[in-house]
């Protein structure tokens, strides 16, 4: 049997490595969002492949909340020397993944250097971008439209949301390995993980094909709510929501996908939120604090999922 | 006035910076070996301009000879982690140049890159480098034609010298930079650094027209031994003539060099080496210790080749 995860960055990489402890190896497939990738310094930055690869790797820094553990900035500081740009931080160590991945990519695709940093980091479930073609988030505030980093890193999220659409997602085909999890005839459930429903998971949902692909399922899908008692657990999704008009709640999230999901784990501190029949429920403890948060609450969602078959 | 000097690495680093110390700025031009730049990780690392360029801003590491001061290496170590190329050690503050560069290089050339880098790191002389088109050293030896950082780093010049040529070199254009310097009316001297001869300023040489430039010269041109008392101050160039069957001495700089130079500098050990009348000598203290003992130098060797107008 084998699980399909959709994850952007830090709360979906969490549950994913949840997903990853208690599935044996190679029955897990995460697909990562890539819209929030960009240029920059000459690389290729992924932020949610990253956030992914580090967390299945043991290697992801929980002091930051991003990045590496235990990383350190010396060439930030002699960048900064140089008069280069600093505002989007690259640590030392990430930095690896950086250059590794360019040159991975220049020799094949992002498909195949996300597959070969993960075998390097001894990672037995598969790692897969959404698509091979670029996608860009861009985020149309009242200053503009601005890319995705733009927004989330150099302006902090500062500027009112007013939309966001996914720059070449209309002609972006899904990679071969999210094609192949979904076609998989041993597929068991699929996941959407606790990342942003508008940021992070949107952009895997606007590449044509996945959506119906979703919508026609055969097997159960579930969804994890990213807030707890209106707020977002982590990042702007709340902020985001607000200034869209949407209260951050798990009817929200249910309405977003709505079609898609057979299932929403809520928070127990959301429990009878919503009424009605569907999406089915399962209300428990969605904060992830540790490794073991992140494996309980994976075993919980497999179950649940599992029950709705 | 204004001064010529042509240099290699970090023989050539220290004199450039003792005559940078003392000429007034914007008076020197240091144009520098390219021969050794080489495509490693997806960057272009040019060893020989950062040896000058580091010297000049006073950021050059001492201990080890080469780099920057300072330094750290926790890219390299997230680098074996990821089972990485870790043969050529790439320091984290090292790393931001090479990262700045190759930006700066895209948007124009070797020698827009350079000069931005030098003003970046305040540094008031010029610092070229001796073609904006690649030449690469490539080294014959009884292990076959390795590039020159093959030979030189990874194995160390073990295997044995039989020569050297420059890839390139044939078509290659001397810098815009380089030119000016030459057709400066204002130029009053030319300076072989105590470079390897046949590593780092043969390559300069082999580009059309320098030879000519310098054999045709209308001030003086004044070498320094890069040798003393039979040994090479730094680097194989002590066992690479032995293996060509040429004596470490000032008499076989002052061969290799026949036509192009007025003078020659050498340590007081090799005191009245070159009888004859051409070059002229001048023995002084040639080992450079410390920025003191490079303006000494860079002094002596000014002054050594006004007496030779």
């Amino acid at each position: 049997m084998s699980v399909l995860a959709l994850a952007g960055g830090v709360g979906g990489a969490k549950l994913a490595n949840g997903l990853a402890a208690i599935l044996p190896p190679g029955t897990l497939t995460v697909a990562v969002n890539t819209g929030d990738d960009f240029e920059h310094m000459g690389l290729l930055i992924c932020p949610d492949l990253d956030s992914v690869t580090y967390a299945l790797a043991g290697m992801n820094n929980t002091e930051l909340g991003w990045g590496v553990a235990g990383e350190s900035w010396t060439f930030m500081d002699a960048t900064a020397r140089l008069g280069g740009e600093t505002w989007f931080r690259l640590g030392d160590r990430d930095l690896a993944t950086h250059i590794l991945r360019r040159q991975l990519f220049q020799q094949g695709s992002l498909s195949t250097a996300t597959d070969d940093i993960r075998r390097r980091l001894g990672i037995v479930q598969r790692i897969v971008p959404m698509s091979d073609d670029p996608v860009r988030s861009i985020v149309s505030t009242d200053r503009g439209d601005l890319s995705f980093q733009d927004y989330f890193v150099r302006y902090k999220c500062v500027p009112r949301f007013l939309s966001i659409h996914f720059e070449g997602a209309e002609t972006a085909k899904p990679s071969a390995g999210l094609l192949a999890a979904l076609d998989d005839p041993a597929l068991e459930a699929i996941i959407l993980c606790p990342s942003n429903p508008l940021l992070s998971i949107a952009p895997i949902l606007a590449i044509p094909g996945i959506r119906e692909r979703l919508a026609g399922r055969t097997v159960p899908c579930v969804a994890l709510s990213p807030f707890i008692s209106g707020q977002a657990v982590k990042g702007p999704a709340a902020k985001i929501m607000a200034e869209l008009g949407i209260a951050p709640t798990p009817s929200a999230v249910a309405a977003h996908y709505d079609g898609l999901i057979d299932g929403l784990v809520i928070d127990t501190a959301d429990a009878a939120a919503i009424p009605g029949e569907r999406p089915a429920l399962f209300a428990t403890d969605i904060l992830m604090r540790d490794p073991a948060d992140q494996q309980r609450l994976g075993g919980e969602v497999l179950d649940f999922a599992r029950s709705l078959t």
